[in-house]
């Protein structure tokens, strides 16, 4: 299965000011796509932070996500990073140029705006349907967007583009026991299906400690059969619960 | 200016199932106490992927936050790692034990609730006033809990123990406009006020582009100067434009 990481580009998130929203739309998109998203880091917008993390990452897993810092601000500097990190330089891409005249009444792309022009050499364009400014893929680095709603818009283009393995599904159960008493027994159906990863929720609701117990996993069956046997666990105890009915590819 | 980062442990964070709100939470908190946060990670519950992650960011940062895994389940791995990572052992913290057995009704601190009395040695235990189980200073790594509710529980007891600095303010503009019409005088505001982080954040709603021009940094009387040249920009393009009033901690 391929692996991936997702690189967040921006001083917003670090400070508490954005919550972000990405990592939990590309994580949910890629998993469905048969793609495992490793691990994420977010940085803030410096030069060094910012090529460390992504030469760290490339060399690690198999494909690398960025998201922000690639608009017409003096504080998106993704691309010059990018082309940093990777030896490369940074080229007024004519597609993306065109793509912006375009885009823009006439006479209004200034030189800001042609700024979003500005890609690394040798990189293939991912279509942007809400601003027309492009993302773009460079070996095994995509760069898109921070703007969540630009972002979604690019997905089917961006998934049309990597290889699809087995979806990654998910099953779970939401009980209202804490997630101690269940412990044991979670360990030993845990070990008895290596294949699946077992996880443990506990949540605070109206004052009820509860847990979800999630199953996930590309074995179909195994899945079916893990969460049975979380059931009859809970079954067991009396305890109140719900099964969540279909493998979802969360 | 202490330095800081969040390390995330968890796959329902990777995988799409749960949106970080952590990270948020301590960001705002700890901006607010003078730390600034400068790095963010999201790793696996693998053991290899935590311990590396803790060891990078404690050598790079003032102080690492970590949230997640110190739960009674076999996913809870995040002591054992912290450990591994300081080259300390783990014991069966009385203090924490004696915690356990008060808040738990008689005979219920079963083996699963035990484990989480199980401290990396030599460490300082941090209150938990929802469920006891507490977390834990060892070095310069704060161990916390990943239910949010927990964790903003612990935030009061947590900042007492650290130094507070000069709080990181900030203050905003929001206009509709996009941030190329404004990208070059900002950067020009930017150069004026070095000592402050100016950021561009676009977003798109109602079908209609706007940005919020935000303004960050320690210097209160830079930052009503600078916020205020961003305002006259704005009014000389009769921008429709709203000034957050007040310097805020976010």
């Amino acid at each position: 299965m391929q692996t991936a990481a997702i690189l967040i580009i921006g001083n917003e998130m670090l400070s508490g000011r954005t919550r972000d929203l990405n990592l939990q739309t590309l994580g949910t998109a890629l998993a469905e796509h048969g793609i495992r998203v490793r691990e994420s880091r977010v940085v803030e917008d410096r030069f060094d932070s910012i090529v460390q993390a992504v030469n760290s990452l490339r060399a690690t897993y198999d494909l690398v996500f960025t998201t922000g810092g690639i608009g017409p601000t003096h504080d998106d500097i993704t691309t010059d990073c990018i082309a940093a990190a990777l030896g490369r330089v940074v080229v007024e891409n004519p597609e993306a140029v065109r793509r912006l005249t375009a885009y823009y009444p006439h006479g209004d792309l200034n030189q800001a705006r042609l700024k979003m022009a500005r890609i690394v050499v040798g990189a293939e364009l991912l279509d942007n349907p809400v601003s027309a400014a492009p993302g773009y893929r460079v070996e095994n680095v995509f760069v898109l967007p921070g703007v969540p709603r630009i972002l979604q818009s690019m997905l089917p283009g961006l998934l049309a583009r990597l290889h699809r393995g087995t979806a990654i599904l998910s099953r779970s159960v939401t009980a209202y026991l804490r997630e101690s008493e269940i412990a044991a027994e979670l360990e030993g159906i845990q070990l008895r299906y290596p294949m699946l990863d077992l996880g443990s929720y506990p949540f605070v609701r109206d004052g009820r400690f509860g847990t979800t117990l999630v199953a996930r996993g590309t074995a179909v069956e195994a899945l079916a059969s893990a969460i049975d046997e979380i059931a009859q666990t809970l079954a067991v105890r009396n305890a109140e619960f719900v099964v969540e009915s279909t493998a979802s590819p969360l």
